[in-house]
């Protein structure tokens, strides 16, 4: 029963973004975080994408998920226009201004899960409203890993809706800002734990540009984001974040008591995080391989490594 | 010639303040770059600080330095009031609102080193005006490692004075709000290798309880913040980092081309941070053992070691 996990479903958004960052802009690019998490997944394990998209959705970009290993039969092609974002990213690139939001075919999105999703082992539910990630979930037939990310929205709209979701999440994705929120404490480590003490075993906690906080067995690991001369656009970093952080995890076929396989796991989703905020929309994530993905875990594992066994103390020098 | 350096001065700030945070406040409570500096650095090398105070000081912080093993010599009292410092710290404690600043004999201090502290083999210049740090660098016989900080008023009003500096200049120590606006850059990253250009080897971009970068040898390496559930006080943490930092880099007697020594000396900073920044004023510098210091910065060093040699890729299953 305890054989590796193979397969992973995501539900959340498919998306056709309009961005500006002071690096550039895109208009109706790909987006959305089921597109973000399954094409940093999909190196490590199936992914099955679970979405609605409007019958102005391109051709290609479908296309070019199933080139890249993603199963899109769930993803479903509705009358109406593609959910559609508009934002801009100032200087400080860890806050999006959202300057418009069109749900279009997404307002009315009801996730129904086929038969082969339902029995697919590991669930990500993206940040979609807490009662559909619920009614996602009670979908599952018997589902052994289930990770969640929420934003900001939801927190404030369904508390209590996202507080019952988590009492049945194992790993938890949430950025410092709403894990201060939905706790209502001011201090990072104290909201991973508080978060901790209302269900998943492991609650990783996203700052941007600076990095991640990882909360596992009762103890927290805080990890630096990549360093990078240029940020690009940030969009989708924290669902890429999840799939390789997943993806790993779910590879290395460890369960959620291994410290140091979470650990690794964060350490990947770092690294596919900077390669994502390197250029617009999901370009490096389209074209990124593997060897590259691996050559960069070495070098920021290496980056971390420091062999501190003990220090000189000052010692007097003996009186003449 | 290359032996090891075994003592260095540091030339800033002796204050009395009064600062409010959410955690609590104090009063008139012991400060100032110098203070935190020379506590934090004693545990490793000699110092011996250069300062001044009024008439007001109270006989035991002196006494307290001294029994600390800090040589207070250059501490001088000058009649009037010692600087004063109020200051506020809000829910992010990255910045400090400063309520009120008294100069006092601050004011004209002008530091003039004895023979005994200009031949002493390194120097860090904390966050004094650009003029005064030029001044007490050229009255240094032979200095084999010089370091210094700065704060955002001098980059607005003696730019060019600190860019003279920086040319004899080994390590700078700069918070990333500065260096981003010292170099006009956008980027921690960027600013960093803009900052080397102008003469530093090792630039040290401080981001309060976001960790660290540390730029050396070309290369860039992240540290995160050692997590704590509370931080009481963070005022002194970046001259702390900075003591910690270089008395255990001049005690492991290593030269600025050894990165791995850099690194140690990275989480030796942070560790001594964290514990500066978990109780009010200088409490736990002036009580902290050296042990403690060593069991954190190997728990620390742990906590970001991570054993990454690759990772399983999803192999598609073969055809039946």
């Amino acid at each position: 029963m305890n054989s590796k996990i193979d397969s992973i479903v995501v539900v959340g958004s498919v998306a056709l973004d309009s961005v500006k960052t002071p690096e550039g802009e895109t208009q109706d690019a790909l987006g959305g975080s089921a597109v973000y998490f399954s094409l940093a997944a999909r190196h490590f394990t199936k992914v099955k994408m679970v979405g609605v998209v409007g019958e102005d959705f391109p051709a290609p970009h479908r296309d070019m998920l199933s080139t890249r290993g993603v199963d899109t039969s769930g993803l479903q092609a509705l009358p109406g226009r593609t959910f559609r974002w508009v934002g801009r990213f100032g200087r400080n690139l860890n806050a999006a201004k959202t300057l418009d939001t069109q749900l279009n075919v997404f307002e009315t999105f009801r996730p129904k899960l086929s038969e082969d999703q339902r029995a697919t082992p590991a669930l990500f539910l993206a940040n979609i409203d807490p009662d559909l990630q619920t009614d996602v979930l009670n979908q599952m037939t018997a589902p052994r890993l289930v990770a969640c990310d929420t934003m900001d929205f939801w927190i404030s709209s369904k508390r209590q809706v996202l507080k019952d979701l988590l009492k049945r999440v194992d790993i938890f994705f949430v950025n410092e800002g709403e894990a201060q929120k939905l706790t209502r404490q001011t201090n990072n480590v104290r909201a991973a734990r508080k978060l901790a003490e209302w269900g998943p075993s492991v609650v990783i906690v996203k700052m941007g540009e600076h990095g991640a906080l990882l909360l596992a067995g009762g103890r927290v690991f805080p990890f630096p984001a990549f360093p990078l001369d240029t940020v690009k656009d940030p969009t989708g970093a924290g669902d890429t974040f999840a799939g390789a952080f997943l993806g790993s995890f779910l590879a290395s076929g460890s369960d959620l008591h291994d410290v140091q396989a979470l650990k690794h796991s964060m350490v990947c989703g770092t690294v596919m995080a900077s390669f994502n905020v390197s250029d617009f929309s999901t370009r490096v994530l389209e074209s990124v391989e593997l060897s590259a993905v691996r050559q960069r875990t070495r070098e920021f594992a290496d980056m971390l490594s420091c062999s501190c066994n003990g220090t000189a103390a000052h010692t007097p020098p003996a009186k003449a």
